[in-house]
């Protein structure tokens, strides 16, 4: 029996790791938190009978309280950063599924990985503002960090039984998002709307908006840099409109290794569950024939600067990915809100990297203090406090 | 260092064999047969210096003397079938690559399992015929057959860091030769000249055949079966005209891994030769962005009867598939003579598997009577003795 937590339950991600977990019989939920969506969690209670529950959103304190009653819960409920750093690190617990959104997973990922947990990775954000301390922490603690986006996961597989000096490149595939094959004047009508509509995947709102952007391959990029310890310079981006090859690997002796499936999330999360074992699927079977064809092209990185920005703030390194990140965080967050327009999202970015440019080396702290002051700066701007 | 043989170097694998070598400054090439190449045979010699030299056509071997001579070659030179046997099972080498066309290969591979040697395979019909012999003889022998045909190499790199009970398919992409698309109708009027042009590969004129009437798909289905032993009902035939996709394996989860690559013999070969370790390519790179787009289609059964005819001889199984072999390389070999038509390639393998039924059992004695009834039979009734 396999022991784990899932941070972020109720979202996308989380969602379809509880439908994993209804086919794994051998693994079992312990752990479970969700930030404010009590229905949900009342449902994962209903059917999980999880140990421990945490509500990150403090607000909804009485009312989970309530809930709790009702339901005669008797397991253990926490609140909050703290909640969500319990529910990590639980003694009985072997593994936790970081599903929630955004820099929020950083504090519980490293707590996690100090108390020795295995990490099946959703949460991109962690590896983008923080990667170099999260891998270096997470090798100190001899803890395994399983990539859950459906790229990682595709690198991840492609990459079994071969050796790290065999490896010459990592070519990330993108979707290119809803308004591929679109130019600048297009991209300044888009809405909310039309940016929540995601060609290929059915995905939360920030990851959606990500990928319209290209700030999610661009996010992507510098995740897999850190996953897989290969410099920027030997990670190419591809533009492959069917997502059906999640992503490949290009070895030392020119052959390539490709992991193809459909577009599923169920099948990442399967597999970094297991690992390095497959078990039977839940994801549906992939029928190439009846997709016919696939494509591949290069990015259109001058019409989607999101691209370029990540790369920028990877070559620059230190602190610059947190700060790319949180500001990116913020503008999707004011987009979504209709505070600001879709182009608005990279300058948003772009600023925030030019005003906290020189901050020095990167330690967990300044990341923290990074993002706050990104946060605190865009908000003020926008008259968001 | 590696000591290896080559039988059938002065042929296409053979020849991109001695390529990899070059590069591959821990390998040395210690025997090497050619059936009556002498020429190609004398650059070898000057070249790679080889202990011993086989020449299999005995016909050329007062020739082959005074090259010798000539040459003041200090080495062993034998010949014919003995010869092969010879330079097969040498114990100074490692590993014998059988690069040789034909059923001619079965005996020197078997001897060379028995004498311990690791087989990096190019001789896809030793498997045809006797696959289930050769394997189960590799297995008690402790041997290593290490695929070098491109698209075993693919399914053999696609299962690396996976568990046989893991497999569910094998994906064996076929190009569809150079007639992809035609009917019967044209078919009938194929010509010699029309048949050797291969769209994506340089091969030899036996394979370069095979490929146009998907007999060698065929061949590569039961050779999949018995290299990586998956029942035929698990291996699917994809037709996918660019030949990048060299072959995939769908796993148990509804993950497919796959491997991609130049049409470049040299980077499977290399892979073979360095198993399990990746080498500096020999092969050029693979450009997918000037690629551009990957098709696959279902094949065409009716017109390319060579894939039914391949499935119905491994279904029978028994002596079947080695008679559909023979059967098959005599009807090439008669078409490249001029004497049949390209579609009775087809009527030529079907009589034989009707006429050479219920053979009882399979034994390596009786694979070689077998062989030795069908030519028998197709060469008597096309006056060929």
């Amino acid at each position: 029996m396999k022991y784990i937590s899932i941070i972020g339950a109720s979202g996308s991600i989380g969602t379809q790791t509880l439908e994993v977990l209804r086919k794994e019989k051998e693994i079992q939920l312990v752990g479970v938190s969700v930030h404010s969506n009590l229905e949900r969690l009342r449902a994962i209670i209903l059917e999980f009978h999880p140990e421990v529950v945490c509500i990150t959103d403090e607000d909804r304190k009485e009312e989970a309280q309530d809930l709790m009653r009702s339901l005669h819960y008797s397991g253990e409920v926490c609140f909050g950063m703290e909640g969500l750093i319990h529910v990590s690190t639980l003694p009985k617990i072997d593994l936790v599924v970081t599903s929630l959104v955004g820099m929020v997973g950083l504090r519980p990922t490293v707590e996690a990985i100090k108390a020795g947990k295995d990490i099946a990775l959703a949460n991109k954000e962690t590896l983008v503002a923080a990667g170099e301390l999260v891998m270096a922490l997470a090798r100190k603690h001899q803890v395994q960090i399983l990539p859950v986006d459906s790229e990682h996961s595709a690198i991840f597989q492609s990459l079994q039984g071969s050796q790290p000096h065999e490896v010459a490149k990592i070519l990330l595939t993108a979707s290119g998002g809803p308004f591929r094959g679109k130019d600048t004047a297009f991209l300044q009508g888009v809405t909310r709307a039309m940016a929540l509509k995601h060609p290929n995947w059915v995905m939360g709102a920030k990851i959606t908006i990500d990928s319209a952007t290209l700030m999610n391959k661009g996010l992507e990029f510098i995740e897999a840099r850190w996953l897989f310890d290969v410099p920027y310079e030997n990670i190419d981006i591809l533009v492959h409109p069917q997502s059906i090859v999640h992503s490949m690997v290009e070895f030392c002796d020119h052959s390539i290794i490709a992991q193809l499936g459909s577009p599923d999330m169920t099948l990442p999360i399967q597999y970094a569950l297991n690992y390095p074992h497959r078990h039977p699927a839940v994801a549906k079977p992939l029928n190439l024939l009846a997709v016919g064809q696939l494509t591949f092209e290069a990015p259109d990185r001058q019409t989607f600067r999101g691209l370029d920005l990540a790369e920028l703030a990877g070559k620059r390194g230190g602190l610059q990915c947190a700060v790319m990140n949180s500001a990116n965080e913020e503008a999707v967050a004011l987009f979504l809100k209709e505070k600001i327009g879709f182009l608005d999202i990279y300058d948003v970015v772009e600023e925030a990297m030019e005003r906290f440019r020189d901050l020095g080396d990167i330690t967990l702290e300044k990341v923290f203090a990074a993002d706050e002051a990104v946060r605190a700066h865009i908000r003020r701007k926008y008259k968001e406090v």
